[in-house]
């Protein structure tokens, strides 16, 4: 079967991967509204291509918080990539390292932040935190981050609690036992979410500018008021995420709070959006709506459940593909040349 | 099979109980649209979450006319229990009571109110009434409940003439014999709704007022209009309600007329809703928009179905915890901080 | 099998006329788009229903053009009646009376005036008429009309050529042998549409109008436009109709088009719908938008096709029992409390 | 089987082309979202239709840069009519001229211009230009088409890269090995697209006008902005299009966009449309909209696959049949009688 676009790989994890494996990362809260609303939202939206210019030279290179990636889709942050290939983050890290973008990795990788950095020196890398209960742990792994050479701290926001996401309750979904949240190791048990704090509040956003000198970034944000709050305690970037659908269900598509951020920020930190992102063209519409990044959570998984890190390149380089050739279609010859005449909101 | 939400009741009952009943409870007027479009009607609003809110000690206790219940959600009236459970209303009250929350059992029971208050002593109960061609059935009626500790007066409002639901019609519905409608029982022969009054109007509540101490809840409104006349004959609670769909086909989804309620009544008296409810989410929707608290209906029968007392507990205890997540991942900690702000409605 | 609901005589004459007769009555133009969207705009309407109103002693008649009619459902003109059953327009004309309603008869009747008059002595009947290029024969038909005791004059202004119907070209459709357009015999050979007259324009009722003191209502009406050029041309009464979707696909449902046809005519002629009714609520959001009647077409067919008069009389009654609830639920005791108030058309 | 309406030669070609040709001719970009939306927008337009208006006598010709075609019907530039008959372009021109419309023939026919002129002498025709990398080539397509009759130059403006349809690039689609690009020959390797010029800017229209004296049409523009540049540049006509959905995905049906295009050029240059098309109405709701004509290609090579010549012909024949009909029915007798009064675009 020939890899065409994203859905191909899909498909093939649907296929391949065992059950419970892709039942964990297809799930999403309660009916999963949410979840297919992030790819709903995308279709809702029409560009306004433009003819006869010369895209005959395209540049689609971007910069996020000043570093350089090689098209601008990055890495979200999953857990458990072992579920999905052998090596796991490891595997993850060559392919974003390979394709020169970003990946965000997670506090529940299956892989410790030392085996992620060693697999693919160099690469850029952000890492994803929870905060803990127990706050020593979380500064712990902000300062390992930090002298790895990560170069962002992402602060998941819309976690204070697990989702419920019925396939889960149902499949009684656990990690298999070979595999280790390896990051959190000695610290506590795995698997039990009750350590994260569910207290957490604006304040230890200070808190947590206290330990590192690394820009932070805020994923989960939704509405304009939190948008203001973000810029207000200083984070250096937003994540208009509802995580994958995986949290509260019927909330909005990532696509239609992006552009209530966008309009809220004005641009004083960088914004980025994921969930539902597809297609080449998706890419296209999140930065005419003003995102400088998109992030890929679930593509990201099929890739990797495909053949490891070659899987994943295959799917980045689709969506590479199919951005330059959208970016090209709809008039634009490089990524300053995006802005929101290009598209058009539908009145669905 | 894992009882992991609402549906997963109404998938149990709809293969275990004789299709007659299960017919009778199911039942929509004619095309069943408003039945149906209570439902749809949820899934068009959309939550607009908060983040970073210290969400670690959830309090979701509320007051209903001054009693206290454990989280908004009450039982609302229906008929024929015993369909559903051999204990029937006796197995609702006990279930209710152990919720801790409001059961308003109907005249249409299939225990007298005696029975239901000797099987669950000191739960909240409200009582529902028709009003009857021959008043002193329901005169008689009502200073029974009150004698026995009820402590609301529900009237339906919506029911002159029974909706025509065309399965109960094709399966010739009648309760089976050895099943009575033990409240009116003497009063005259069972299951000739003709023994209802279509004359009667607001003036009513005059009367029904002179025979009772107890607060007076009316049921079935949908208008601000005859929300404003309700305030003004002096109920005390209103529950925005189409019956389930049962009675006028095509009127509005109950969530979509209690936002009109809402702002006609302006606070002066509590506003109820029911129909459609089958998630947590659904009644931190309904209460953003200025429901005090919803009741259930089939959802309950659906619990009663499964295990009896046990079954509705079951139920009650799903939407209870999903209610609470809700909450939790919507920003609020307690019911108090519930408001129009955490809500978008679409524009669909 | 119970026949509760318009929709199950539809299955039955589905089911058993033959596939031609089935075809021929259930064409629409095209795609059928507009004949569908009779009925689903009528779905688009939502009840704003009134409670506690004394709904004890219902009224449902009302009168057309002067005459009483015990309920606002007349039979709108169709043709070939002997298609679906073998008595044809006698039994119609016969079930028209029996239910005290009004009877359009087609100029494309399988049955002559002469035998419509003979079957029903004393029912309201109009005549339906198309102009012919021979005007002779439109004014004898006319003519004979009034001599026979019709009370009004049906123009259909809306086939100056018939409408594409797919199935019919494809049967290769044309009238059994046996059948007969009597009211046309030896005027001209039967079912050649061309000898209608395509030049017909506004002033052929100012000739209409001289041929006869019978007062003219023009069906086909769709625009305000028209609407107020019918009122000029002095005409009683209008129907809002696409002939059943037969004719141009893609116009306007008829209940939507009636809101603004009303809303152009300001009471100065009677308006009157077709298409789409299905449910006795269909006819009171008719009348609710400002209708003072309304006809029904295929329904009346599949009433003939169950059982002749006696079928025809089964769909009367079910229309006239779910238009009395519709009304009583809807808190309204006669017609002349039906208004706009009633209904809110959906932003769909 | 009768072929009675344009999607019985749809339903023909899919069960009898090879697969690769159906894929390739049916193909849309990405997800084929705006391949269908060409066809689901003209549905969302509802016609306002005239009743009582003399249409005995029904013109439907109109002139399209000066030449008068029989009805508002043209044949839009496809390629590869070998794969859906033998003979390819030169059936199609044959048909055009046959039914006196205007045909505009591919830069990527499988025959000549040479061979296509001498299959028809004396049609109608125009002739569709890419332009190359290597200019030559094009300036010697365009003087060969000049030279031979051809009356006008359709600039293809929204292909400065082929779109990604996925089936194609599955099939791994290229032109079987006995057919030809044949104007191409000599020039380079046929079938490589990245011959064309990605650099094409509006000036290229100055060089364009510098080569020929026939008038210029522009095909390929979807928004005001682009419609006014066009103007501006010189342009004769403008063609409304998206490639049959076949380049950028996600971007506006043709219908929509046409409303825009003709608002910003005010009459000062003719504006047609192509996509979409495929009943005689769908050309009324075009021509009310503000085209001059529309250009079909799907449903051409349907009729070509169907039967060559003799297939087109009755493709066309029916287009005109439904069209006469529908003006008719809508009231107007003669295209100048045509205008926006006639439609009411949806709020869907």
């Amino acid at each position: 079967m020939a890899m065409v676009c994203v859905s191909d790989f899909e498909a093939y994890a649907k296929k391949y991967l065992p059950k419970i494996a892709w039942d964990y990362f297809a799930a999403g809260a309660d009916d999963c509204t949410t979840r297919d609303e992030n790819i709903l939202a995308y279709k809702r939206i029409r560009f306004r291509p433009r003819m006869l210019r010369d895209v005959s030279m395209m540049d689609i290179r971007t910069k996020i918080l000043g570093s350089e990636i090689s098209f601008p889709v990055g890495i979200a942050p999953t857990g458990f990539h072992q579920l999905a290939w052998p090596d796991g983050e490891k595997s993850t890290a060559r392919a974003a390292r390979a394709m020169s973008t970003c990946y965000i990795a997670s506090t529940y990788s299956t892989c410790t932040l030392e085996e992620i950095s060693a697999a693919a020196p160099g690469g850029l890398r952000w890492f994803q935190l929870y905060i803990h209960r127990n706050r020593a742990v979380s500064q712990q792994l902000v300062q390992r981050a930090e002298a790895l050479g990560f170069q962002g701290l992402v602060l998941t926001a819309d976690l204070p609690y697990t989702g419920k996401r019925r396939d889960d309750v149902r499949n009684g979904f656990r990690l298999p036992p070979h595999m280790k949240l390896k990051n959190l190791e000695g610290a506590f048990e795995v698997c039990k979410m009750s350590l994260l704090d569910p207290s957490v509040t604006w304040n230890d956003i200070y808190w947590l500018r206290s330990l590192t000198r690394l820009p932070i970034i805020i994923k989960g944000i939704l509405t304009r008021e939190d948008a203001e709050l973000a810029v207000k305690h200083g984070v250096q970037g937003i994540i208009v995420s509802n995580h994958g659908g995986r949290q509260l269900d019927e909330g909005p598509a990532t696509i239609d709070a992006l552009v209530e951020v966008v309009e809220a920020v004005q641009g004083r930190v960088e914004v980025y959006v994921d969930g539902g992102i597809r297609k080449g063209s998706d890419v296209l519409k999140a930065l005419a709506l003003g995102a400088k990044c998109v992030f890929i959570g679930r593509p990201a998984l099929w890739g990797l459940a495909y053949k490891g890190e070659e899987g994943l390149r295959d799917v980045l380089r689709i969506l590479q593909d199919e951005f330059r050739l959208s970016m090209a279609l709809a008039g634009c010859a490089s990524v300053s040349e995006i802005g929101p005449h290009l598209v058009q909101l539908s009145k669905l």
